[in-house]
């Protein structure tokens, strides 16, 4: 019987050996200081969770050893350092002017608004030196694919052009957000780049096929993802949050919860977990990991 | 008898062109927008003809057709990027706030703080992404160093580490800045990724020895760069500079004139280029535009 908790521990502790060892000498001691305050601040690692479980799945491995993973480790540490650098510059004051994050002070309230917007900018830099390490054991054109992939994923077209759809759906700019106009900034926002940490390992060791399967649960589970963000932004305290909650309403924000009620959105984010795990269930029981993130997508409480 | 006015609109011109074309789709009108309002809008696009030059020298070749160019454009295009990306941030209120940037609004100044925070993040993702295109007609393996080149040459031990130094050099965070302390900022802020520019094409076209020399030559045009800024900045109008003057002054920084004057900062910078210089002049009549951009370095008035 497989155990999600246990399993999500031992992957976790994995990545945050690898995190605590990559960024180590700066010319600037304060800068340094910044980019591992929010690197090793915790959170769950989903997204480099996803490239082991996706990387043991196509690879038919259940993998024991931290050693094993050493082969996709540079891309599981990239897309942390990815979201790392956009929670920093999402929680600036001028984004979602956010105080807490994973119940400890932002970025900026520690080092001030300057500093953070160049950790930031430093660890999306390093995510890309950090991705050129795969070299190391993968053929060449490989990387480069995953290289492009995880820009692609992050960038204009991506994570950051969700993040403007975020920012102009504020009730000032003009945009009206339906339904579509939310989905597009979920898939964007938050399906992205999990779609690049689930399809990303299939570049290094699938198929097309398994690429199209990947992103097809990544960019599912990322926008039921978001759905049960505003589910539980809307209905949580700051305490259970860990983060200031309710910041929807007041940045004036149209959320899934405005559109469709709180139950119609819990139930479209499980109508999206369905779908997400029909893309993996050929894969038999090397997918129960991924089966089993997406069913803990849904059932999370904070 | 070489004649760098037409030499740099020339190469400009080709610089332009490749830059009009590269960003065109995007999920987020106003994203898109924005970070073409910047790319666009103009500037001397040093760096990107620092790459056709040192390419040109390499290659013992007077390019006449811009076609014959695509081969380094994802470069040139991609270090233009990075540098746009930077002053975009750099431009922040939460950083030199300044208003006027090429004689024209600066990028928040008319998309806003949050947009421009995420135009500037934008543009970065998408250099690592046009760097990429390298693979089209170079040896993948050379590919990955150049984007491991231009990765650290823009981040934490880079352009970023040598603008957080340059953020606490200004009265308050208890740094004491002296001629070395600015001269590891200069480097880091202005001569890495000037560095970059001219020494990435060595990896695709020379040996260990040429990208030493094209290492030493641009990190020493890049601090007399800096020198020069700040001569121009102690002594010059906000007409003449096309940019808010004597910012520094107003932000309590610590500059080369302050530790030197005016006049042994100039002389300092002039050293710096006839070092610049010697580590090009072994190339004969080649290296003569990169001879010519040191000289006009230290000979710009804005």
């Amino acid at each position: 019987m497989f155990e999600l908790k246990g399993y999500l521990k031992t992957k976790s502790r994995i990545v945050e050996s690898a995190l605590n060892n990559l960024f180590t000498n700066c010319i600037s001691y304060n800068l340094l200081s910044a980019m591992n305050y929010s690197l090793k601040s915790g959170g769950k690692r989903i997204r480099p969770i996803l490239v082991m479980a996706s990387r043991d799945m196509l690879l038919k491995q259940e993998v024991k050893d931290p050693i094993d993973y050493h082969n996709v480790m540079p891309l599981a540490c990239a897309v942390e350092i990815i979201h790392t650098y956009s929670l920093i510059h999402d929680d600036l004051p001028a984004m979602d002017n956010d105080d807490l994050r994973r119940g400890k002070p932002t970025n900026h309230k520690v080092y001030g608004d300057a500093v953070a917007t160049l950790a930031g900018d430093a660890l999306l830099t390093e995510a890309f030196n950090v991705l050129c390490l795969l070299s190391k054991h993968h053929e060449p054109e490989k990387v480069i694919d995953v290289i492009k992939y995880v820009s692609r994923s992050s960038g204009m077209n991506g994570m950051v052009g969700g993040q403007v759809l975020d920012i102009e759906n504020d009730g000032v700019h003009g945009v009206k957000p339906d339904l579509d106009y939310l989905y597009k900034t979920s898939y964007g926002k938050t399906g992205e780049l999990i779609k690049a940490s689930v399809a990303s390992p299939a570049i290094l060791y699938g198929t097309t096929k398994d690429v199209d399967n990947l992103e097809g649960y990544g960019k599912a589970i990322g926008v039921a993802f978001q759905m049960v963000d505003d589910v539980l932004g809307a209905t949580t305290t700051k305490e259970q949050l860990g983060k200031s909650a309710h910041i929807d309403e007041k940045n004036n924000k149209t959320t899934f919860i405005d559109l469709l009620g709180v139950d119609e959105t819990k139930k479209m984010a499980t109508k999206e977990i369905e779908k997400a795990k029909s893309f993996v269930s050929s894969y038999g029981t090397f997918a129960q990991p991924l089966i089993s993130i997406a069913d803990y997508i849904i059932q999370r409480n904070h």
